[in-house]
């Protein structure tokens, strides 16, 4: 505890995902006092086309198919 | 606000996810009166494979192993 | 399957609730194909002061503490 | 997006939670250039009678019943 | 990891929760070889008024409004 | 009802996974007194490198880039 489970579009690199881990396990030290080795953090790649605000997607697939 | 989370198994065409997008936007809008713009809508997909019921699973995998 | 995880504030009866499942099923039955025996669909609640966007909560928690 | 989801123990303030909230908005985007509008987070509270790790739960009951 | 989240209806003991936690983490171990300690298990519940499977819940609300 | 979703490392063979959704329906029906065919579970895979505890990955990508 916690568990942190990010969301987020594909392409970014593993450097920059582990760049993010490190800065929230450090915000949450600095704000709640919340031990670094107590956080869990889980990435997953969602890609535009499969989220949709407002009944519209925030990009197009890949290879788009009909 | 709402966060609408769909879990289906692979296999659907962008336009049908995007159909179905828009049909539970509007679902949110005619029953609840949420502005489309508060919807979010995110799909992943599941094999049948890695969904299991009553201890079955709803399909075998693509390249079975062993 | 589907699975569909509706996350929305508190306050909707559960007669709003079960109005858009409905219509969330049929959507996906119009849309997709999908026999509405095979739709599950799951809500729960998350209070406004939960929710932030941009760094800033949707609301203030209902009995605020300090 | 993205969209971060954090579970903790009950027990923390709303202002704690909204620290941790800015701290992770800015996070994202000193590590990935996320811009802040971009970001939503929210909280959800696990008791810690029901996080079990290696079958043992990382707390007791509030009111514990038999 | 593992990480294992069960979801179900209200009215578990916290001794019945604890006892299917252990069979999980012992399933997990016999089939999978996976060291206990390994296993996080979250249980949340969700009402039956909350849980809808062909457009109909699996229960009413504890006190329904209109 | 209930749900069950187990989140792992890749590399588990169906066959493994299928061993453990058996042994966990079991476990619930021995644990709890609920009927198999009301247990869904799903699995899901998180790469070790995307599974990140105090601030550690928990592997390296297959293909780092950089």
């Amino acid at each position: 505890m916690p568990l942190v489970r990010i969301e987020l579009f594909p392409g970014r690199s593993h450097e920059q995902k582990m760049e993010i881990a490190e800065a929230v396990t450090r915000a949450l030290e600095q704000s709640a006092g919340i031990a670094p080795s107590a956080t869990t953090i889980m990435f997953s790649e969602v890609a535009p086309s499969d989220w949709v605000v407002a009944g519209k997607p925030l990009g197009t697939p890949k290879s788009a198919g009909g």
